[in-house]
């Protein structure tokens, strides 16, 4: 098992993890296989989206708020439970396929450290299975 | 595979099902792998979220309440659909990596079985993967 | 990696796959392993939910529309940010466990792949791992 650690900077942001992740699976030289991607946070999440335009990250951390959860009353009382629902919808990881020492992401594909409490130091476990 | 049984005791919950599956994982003595923690029903799901305060387990239930959906008219005859869409949001799975005969599991995560049309009996199924 | 081409015929809804992913599945006789299904898309998804009614799939869709991001403003000027955002909701990919060339889906389980910003041609890759 690999380690990324991330420093957010923001309560809520998408981190791109995609080069750190690509090195990893690279280093192993895995001619066929499958990694997991994975956080060990519950107000965090990974996932899955657009590696070109950064608004899109903007606009699904944009798109989560406007379900309101952030305005609600809950009974967990370190006040973070909007995050907590957040990192259970998107989920806390991520599979990809591996072939020929490298990750198969669609063309316009990145990984996503997903921050919904923050800021605060991150990990990604990286799990290789061949 | 290993099944999991589980009867839930209320129309919406989230069971912790984090001890069943350790102690299946812990008797298999896998060195390096994962497991897929999959529950083979379509109104309930499988998520990683918080061991420690049972409240975010009930939130997590408010938070999806929120959303609007049990107030809507749908189509399927059953009106279940609700849970169907729960279901489709929170995700029927879970990956977790396993070293040394145990999972690697953040420090406050734990494994829910969500169930969102019950009272029922649910199973979860555990395959592993070295 | 084994490849499904999918035309999707309009702008959002839910494609029945299981019949080709199981027909890849049967075709490489695995007695025990697991499949990932991915969709190389950052506007779809696969989920995994009832295969009987199809009334399900579209009550799917239409509470993902009820949540309100279409009529949200956002800043990627592409105009699909609610098609991100569902994908990123959803995930990009299931997992689902194999035994004696057969995958294991609970009796009312299918496989789909979610369009939310078709009609388009969209490709699902299957990975197995023994």
């Amino acid at each position: 098992m690999d380690i990324i650690t991330v420093k957010t900077k923001y309560r809520e942001e998408l981190v791109d993890i995609t080069p750190e992740v690509a090195k990893i699976v690279r280093s192993k030289n895995v001619l066929s296989g499958m990694a997991v991607i994975y956080t060990p946070h519950t107000t965090a999440a990974v996932t899955i989206n657009e590696n070109a335009d950064p608004a899109v990250r903007k606009d699904i951390i944009a798109g989560l708020a406007s379900l309101g959860l952030d305005e609600m009353k809950f009974s967990h009382l370190e006040g973070n439970s909007p995050a907590h629902i957040k990192s259970s919808l998107v989920g806390c990881s991520e599979t990809v396929i591996l072939e020929n020492s490298n990750m198969h992401l669609g063309t316009w594909q990145g990984i996503y450290l997903c921050e919904f409490d923050g800021p605060r130091t991150r990990e990604v476990w990286i799990k290789i299975i061949k």
